[in-house]
């Protein structure tokens, strides 16, 4: 199968039976008719359809190199701006199916893949087979249009082993043996994103120091998610419900966040693709643009939520008769600068790009890097507005059966407004509510806050990385010092 | 019955049987053991039995004027300096059982009738008929300890007669007739917060302008919750669950908001406290001190709240082992400069107190109204540190049944820290949780936010009422222009 | 004389003689040799010298329509996306001689000018001998490199006419007559900047309203600054001296903002564009896309100021040594964040450019009124940054002159550090305490800051001028309620 | 001489002639008269007439328990909460002098050496001479009102003596010899501020760490300001003019930093008090409570300060005529926000004053603390609410000799408003343009920024010395595990 439709989505990750645990127990049958799961995997193959409709498959694939079938162009490693411009296109199609609340849609982890894959030069230092492990394991994930998810982070307490043994703590995630069949490894990783939705999983921690010459926490990898040893533990839920009307949001994007266990998990030596070498591990998220190409990506899944933030307060403008309001127009003037601002480096990361040694045609980093600076410090600010401008109606909201009761008629009267029924005022209300009060919004304000790291690791990303910052030194030594330095 | 124990209260609710719908269903049987109510009943009952029990009686009662019965302390006008303090070291004592989080802690209405009443002389230019009802209806609930709700607030779209008539909404709440029984009222109020689990409701809106010399929009009356005519619609359940592991907070301390609709319903003469001026009904908040007598308590409830934030923050700080981040310590500085501000305006409002026109010893009204203004602004702020601390462990948070599950070894190992085993550390992260992402934690940020009005409008009300600013505008007239002005 | 050159520029102002007050005294002299004008008038000499050099003359002209000659490329009506880019790139040539600090840097003015005379057809209705003249006007400026400034605001209190007679306050500037000759104006205007230092006037105010048919208040006409009539009354000069190691900044970009007083002057009729049409004047603002063509101007200069700040903040932290503390990355990551945000905003307003009604390529008004928006915000920002950065070396500064004294020795020693001997530590010092401590960085931020006007005015213009917030707006709507609205 | 008054203090400061140094040329002559100092002198000397008054006189002195002479209240060690108060009410006084624009008012040095002299205790374990010494310069200063100043901080690039000799930058101040005499120190401190105008110097840095026994960097002493050696170097005079109509401030308040360089200074033995122990001296702020005492100090300062602010933004929307404004009415509210909190923390800390080890009645420290957090934050947003109110009233202002220029008339007509003549309303702006632009107001700015130290310092301070944060700590455990931690 190259470029798959919802239906084979559905049905691979149903037939894929990971163990995974909820509230307490296994979670058993099929996954899209759970109700954790469900919507977002409506969602979900809704996308996958769309991309293989008559009227997408061009804009949204591209011709394998391996077969010359018709593969996701989220896959493509962009070697023109006009690829960039062709898959900024991809992907913001696909956000007229999630509106940007999803921070795992596919295109996400393909074009992380696509990265590594674009740079697995870097391992050809240390061992060869690995470079291939990847590009093959690449190759196979683009030809099979695998959905994958991805883990980084391991739980706080174990991220310094000598601490870990002193307070009999967990250990970090290591190798803890090697042999014929492949590496073993055990361990514990937080926050896998939509981990139980997908098909695959890649590990590639950030590896804690170690006195040993080979690194037992450096390495990375892909199995599929229902591999022997693997166990996935959900958070609580945050689908409020079934009904459209009352959870617009959760009840279609929730993508669910899991705690991941390895024990004893043996890991195949052709999908091994770092083993020990903490030196290239350490340097393979910077030296790949792992942060830059799914920067691009990233940037259009913000546009695309903040669009729809500004839509929704507009409306609640429109309610609330207050499209006059010199507060109000302030508030609506920040996220509209906001908007404005995220579209705008969109333009200049592409307008600027340029050839990286890995050949890729790459979006520039002072755009994208600002632009991860941005978003996790105005998203809240985005979500406290709707609060400013939603109130009361933010709190005092009826429910879906409320307007099939005996008490519908005092609903329907009281709940009017001059733009909209009951029922459309309620819906209004219901989205804000899910946006800025509910756990779906929550989770959501966690998460863009935290998308690449606290505040400090994005900041010195961009300081660190900052490229032309030297110029404007020197212009001033020269302003202030002429040639006498 | 004078002071009431938990019992008694729970009883009184539960005969009460008011007509009240939540998600469709009309809501029957014992409240206290509805699960949308259960909580908070069990915690208020804790209150009534607290104020019962003999290490507190004396503390927490004062003699009746009428009866000699001991009645609860937050119904005394206090016309001495003690008084205030006997108050704030009663409400003091219940935070204890909530913790800052209940708004609707009964000493807050309590406090509010005090205010009325104590002004009641207001009511005597027009009717002093109704200036008599009002002392009387406060010695009716002070010597029987009658819980109470109230509301003002109307719903947006009928603030307005005129529009409502174009655009055929709903028109405001108004008197439809008057009869040898009493008035009649039509009309539906927003947000009536524990309206349900209280025994009456006091209704007192912002009257609307009305080209009639009686102006029918213009009225405050009380009547038992359960009155014919009265129907309560509830907006969707924030208790999370049942259990107090998961739930810390909306286990306990949810209280229910709800719409009121008023259908013809006759309130007797004896009930009327304000009918048709409307002069006097827009006096009386100013007038009464209504907002400088509450603000003591509210800022007694603040306080606690504040520090409970304030522990879960020096909690969640050394679970993560970040004591000594500088970037840490900026936020938890802004916490204590909260909680400072607040507990110095607490002492300042009580020290520069002064008797009134109506014999009470008035809190100083800069000081609360500053509190009112900057309690709005600084909450958000403080769930906002919460989540920035908090971070990850905000959202991949294990359930309780997940320790009683096959899978049980493997969280206990792998979330226990330095300081606290996995089921502690799962519970701190659960309470940050609902603090900080969960539409409990949501609610509660929204309430605050708007809690004695918007921005604009609590501005105002300190600016208005600032006393003392003349004096510095003329010291820098003097140090400007000397004599020669 | 085309394009002219820094003598021709200086003579002509000296030559020019306007009545000029400083300080209680009438300014006699050539401006040039004058302590609060010289620096200024080097610099700008300095911006015209370059605009004739060989090197830059074929990127800084076009030839004049009318006789061929090179005349200044910022008078070019931009046609074309290449035209955009040119006018940019002539622009961005004189910022390396003022860096951004000079507002009315010629090219302002000249792309105003260009701005309004495109949009001459607007006059037409109302007065086709109007349009005409204002073509005239543009071309005989263009022609002659006339250096304008403009005034457009009034006192606060001679605003509202009706309250002005009742209070006995100045009337607003007004048409007092019409004869042969012209219009004759009486009136006062705040705020000339570069008045002095100009070769003409162009006056447009802001009309307020009137009884009369024809507004005597609706006006706009250019003449001399030496006209009869015309007073200028100079501010307080914030040149700190003309020592460039003292004070690098005010030495050099000191623009003099003024007072104008016009007392019976009369406007000949081919000089007047408006008379007495309020709606026309109204209208012309907008209409003209002044605020967008010049909105490309400001943001060029305001790259370029925020490029100068990075680097003054990048040597100030390399004198500190501190470019591993976080909470200084934190800090520099804001200015990264500020300056890639407008260098965005410009790549986008040009990329999204488009033709409008008058036949110019109109930049991105989204683009630039968000800039517009966004500067005033964040300058002030900048500059607070710096004092949190420089602390104490902002205040304790020895002084140019105390290396030549009997001490010198303890300042080489005592303020040398790793980077800077003691003298460019100084003078880094200077700059830094020049841009955020002194007067002249004072009015810098004050001017930022009410640039295009107030929040208010500035947010309100970006809101209803806003294009594409509609869909948004629909497409949640889409969203809530599918086809059934 | 035991309290003196102010023509007492100007003779010996004019006679004290200290090596003073301003603009590359020595300042010779009486200070008195000397531009740079003659403002402040006039000022300081009025408010040592006011002690000396008759009216005051009572108020703001006590009996010396030495002589039984008056001496100044600001020496007094508090002993009561009654002491404190009329501590408070001496220094309150005071304020009505200078509004809170002098840091250096003589009561804050006054108040720190009666903190380090009733901590003396700490110098005995060392050597009880010393502690001898100090209480015997405390009785000195006391007995005749000397003026002190004190230094302890010193060059950045100078604080680390390793880094200093690799580079060859200047060594940290250090005792260079010792013999009969004394003890000689050489070595240069920052920001001497009102070193000048003070009789004697107090020395007590931050001692850099050493690998002696006997720390050469760690000392104290005080000795004359004009004692051999000692040669001080002034930054630029803010003193905008002697014209109390143009400079209302600088005219009046500009306390003059210094730099001071230390050539083989002798200081005698008997005014030594700490001697190359390094662990008394680091112990000996934090341990005299240092930060307290004159924390209570600083705090009637800022107040008057605020509330000289507040009154200036009255009065510039009084003639803007914004007071129903509501973006107007937000920015009041906040300044009316900063004065109550500040004046209610004042109260505070004096309500839950408490004995100390040294026997003093200490004001609360979480209060205090909390002030010294706030403040810095604070201070710079009245500035940037003067500068939004202000807008361009704060640029184009005339000066007080266009009022006697040929063309005042001009001015005296357009300037005046509904409250102000002209010249009143001249006077208001050139204030507000003191406060808020010029490098008088700018300097003032960063002084409030850095009072007590960067945001670190002070945030590490408040949250280091907090008291009562266990007990929030333990009741959040209490509320989550019960008894079961």
């Amino acid at each position: 199968m190259p470029m798959k439709n919802g239906g084979q989505y559905t049905e691979r990750i149903n037939n894929n039976m990971a163990h995974v645990w909820l509230s307490g127990e296994q979670v058993k049958g099929p996954l899209s008719e759970h109700r954790a799961f469900k919507g977002l995997m409506a969602t979900q193959s809704s996308m996958y359809d769309m991309q293989c409709e008559q009227a997408w498959i061009s804009k949204m694939s591209y011709p394998s190199p391996l077969t010359g079938d018709p593969v996701g162009l989220s896959f493509l490693q962009p070697k023109t701006k006009k690829d960039l411009a062709a898959r900024r296109e991809m992907m913001q199609a696909w956000t007229s199916k999630h509106y940007g609340f999803m921070g795992r849609s596919p295109d996400y982890m393909n074009t992380a893949l696509m990265a590594y894959s674009a740079a697995s030069g870097l391992l050809e230092e240390s061992n060869p087979q690995f470079a291939f492990n990847l590009q093959n394991y690449y190759a196979y994930c683009r030809d099979h249009d695998i959905t994958l998810s991805h883990v980084f982070v391991q739980p706080r307490a174990s991220r310094i082993p000598n601490i870990c043994q002193m307070f009999d703590l967990p250990e970090p995630a290591r190798i803890v043996d090697k042999n014929n069949e492949g590496i073993v490894i055990q361990g514990t990783f937080l926050l896998d994103t939509q981990g139980v939705t997908s098909d695959e999983i890649l590990v590639f921690p950030v590896a804690p120091p170690s006195e040993l010459e080979e690194n037992p926490h450096a390495f990375a990898f892909a199995v599929p998610s229902n591999w022997p040893g693997i166990t996935f533990l959900c958070r609580e839920s945050f689908v409020g419900g079934e009904s459209s009307f009352n959870y617009p949001l959760s009840s279609r994007f929730e993508e669910m966040d899991t705690l991941v266990f390895f024990d004893h998990v043996v890991v195949p030596w052709d999908r091994v693709f770092i083993c020990g070498d903490a030196h290239v591990a350490s340097r393979f998220f910077e030296d790949s643009h792992f942060y830059i190409h799914t920067g691009a990506q990233i940037i259009g899944k913000n546009i695309a939520k903040t669009e729809f933030l500004l839509g929704t307060i507009e409306n609640l403008i429109d309610v609330a008769g207050m499209e006059n309001h010199a507060q109000v127009i302030e508030k609506v003037a920040e996220v509209i600068v906001a908007l404005e601002t995220l579209k705008a480096l969109q333009i200049a990361a592409e307008k600027k790009a340029s050839r990286d040694r890995w050949g890729s045609m790459l979006p520039d980093q002072n755009a994208l890097l600002t632009a991860s600076v941005y978003y996790p410090k105005i998203y809240p600010r985005l979500i406290e507005i709707i609060q400013l401008i939603g109130a009361s109606t933010l709190i005092m909201i009826p429910d879906e059966r409320d307007f099939q009761s005996e008490i519908k008629e005092l609903i329907l009267d009281s709940m009017k407004t001059v733009h909209l029924n009951a029922q459309q005022n309620v819906q209004l209300s219901r989205l804000a509510w899910e946006l800025s009060v509910s756990a779906f919004g929550g989770r959501q304000t966690v998460y863009e806050r935290f998308f690449f790291g606290n505040a400090a690791i994005v900041n010195n990303r961009l300081y660190n990385g900052y490229q032309g910052g030297e110029s404007f030194k020197q212009r001033v030594k020269d302003f202030l010092y002429g040639g006498n330095e």
